[in-house]
């Protein structure tokens, strides 16, 4: 146990922010504190909140935020912002109205960007978890903004999924579509005081029905008003209610196993990814065979396949990619 | 050249379903073909089209198709669609109305579905791109949904850029603010009879004016109703106004190279990919190192890095993710 890890799991604040910093550049010094803490690991409890822009997810985290404040609990916030290409930076929109919890010393919170065009919940977000699992806090909230595909990655890091909707929402039915709606544990319909509401939440109830024969757990769905409140406790309670459904039933061992799996696969294939690209910047075979690529001299598929075949083997250009880096 | 090739140069309709079906499969046929045929392409003008659901996408690209139909120009379609994780299958959706260009011998039309959580056009799509031009395409078209993240990799695929709004969107500000905004060469306020067309237009307008000055091309905003076909003659002028822009200035010519890398590149982290899930379904080492991690005997993300380390060379486990399979 290093003098970090400890000073982690003792609640020291500022080594948190540190040690996640080096999670997101990739250090190896993020690595021996995620070994260390392991074993520490386990108590906290992780809810995504996800769905369309505008359905208010991140009112939703704030009153959470607040609710769990009031029961005394220690509360972890990672917002999953979209990054533009260009800027390179998460933007942070609505999480404006956060700004009030930053001073309380039981809440931490950070934003974390989805790079390339990968979209979905970085890897590094299951890392986080642990470190504020570490830290000690009871309750991670995992923000994630989109529709499509790009939040699918939410079930793999959350224990309890929250899809909100809003009632006007024009794209419900494309978005029942697109499958997001049977990543959800609970449905949420925020700013349920609008027109359309109790549409919005049948036409959920009417998309459930078509298959619900496998699911031992039920996916309720609530109303809420984020903004004045109003459900927000029910809202919490059926969050526990899924917990105790997942703990009673062994799924949630379960669940956490089979993520950490994916974790470590996801890991391996990242660190391949990232020490190609190193590769790329430095290795004058592999920049000349890009060229041809690019100028039309051989072809980008066929091209990597014979890649991968030729350059192998330790004394190859690939066998550094699997050599330990200082 | 093999006959294959040769068939598909010809126009063969029924080879090119066959090739890209084993591009699909990441058979090793279809790199075969993607490599006799690599000179003889270049002659296909890519438009992506992408933008929030309900925006009207699929009418544009059923109208477009029938404006390219009308001037004797072969179409490809591209529909990349999300995936239910638990389905597997791409939903068709509101391409339906599409069948009747399936009729049509000028057109051919394909859906992929955007795989695993990584949302964003798949790579295939390049390769698709290449040999529908081969096939003697004059337009692709590339419809992509979703907002956020997951559509940036159009840009990687297209040359021009459409982004389709609609009016009433009341996520048009976050869609503004999620960074979509900046990859389109082209806006398009579609459904523009409706209320807000014009407020629409200028909050594009006003958000473009932030950042200008870099850009040689200033992005248009255009009005259209692709359902009953206002405004799409006009929009297809702008496409080749800009495709026009891009051939003078030798961009054209520029981000096809830079793609060719990147698909290079791809295509090399995919396939260590796929041979690491190959690997994981059959070695006893690797199934024993996933189990110790899934029963926290082992930290995910420190035993990737270990296992990068350790199992190196030829004859060790990663070895045989670089040498050529049957």
């Amino acid at each position: 146990m290093t003098e970090i890890s400890e000073q982690l799991l003792a609640g020291d604040r500022r080594i948190l922010s540190r040690v996640i910093s080096q999670l997101e550049r990739g250090a190896p010094e993020a690595a021996q504190v995620l070994k260390a803490i392991d074993h520490h690991t386990g108590g906290a409890y992780t809810v995504g909140i996800t769905g369309p822009p505008g359905a208010g997810k991140s009112t939703m985290v704030d009153r959470l935020t607040q609710l769990l404040r009031q029961e005394g609990l220690k509360v972890g916030i990672i917002g999953v912002d979209p990054t533009s290409p260009f800027t390179g930076g998460a933007i942070l929109g609505d999480r404006i109205r956060m700004q009030r919890h930053y001073l309380d010393d039981g809440v931490f919170i950070r934003s974390v960007a989805t790079r390339g065009h990968t979209g979905g919940v970085p890897r590094i977000v299951k890392g986080m978890v642990r470190l504020l699992d570490a830290w000690g806090t009871d309750v991670v909230l995992v923000e994630t903004v989109g529709v499509g595909q790009s939040e699918l990655g939410i079930m793999e890091v959350a224990d309890t999924v929250l899809v909100t909707m809003m009632p006007e929402s024009g794209d419900a039915i494309q978005t029942l579509k697109a499958g997001i709606m049977e990543i959800a544990d609970i449905y949420v319909v925020n700013k349920s005081d609008r027109d359309g509401a109790d549409q919005m939440a049948a036409a959920i109830r009417a998309n459930l029905g078509l298959d619900s024969s496998h699911r031992d757990w039920d996916p309720p769905i609530l109303k809420t008003q984020a903004l004045s409140g109003e459900g927000m406790e029910a809202l919490w309670s059926k969050v526990q209610e899924h917990r105790d459904y997942l703990a009673s039933s062994a799924k949630l061992v379960e669940l956490r196993a089979q993520r950490r799996k994916q974790e470590f696969l996801e890991a391996v294939e990242e660190e391949v990814g990232r020490r190609l690209k190193a590769l790329v910047e430095g290795d004058p075979t592999l920049i000349a065979m890009l060229e041809k690529v690019a100028g039309k001299e051989a072809e980008p598929f066929s091209s990597a396949i014979d890649f991968l075949a030729k350059f192998n083997g330790p004394t190859g250009l690939l066998g550094s990619l699997f050599t330990k880096e200082d």
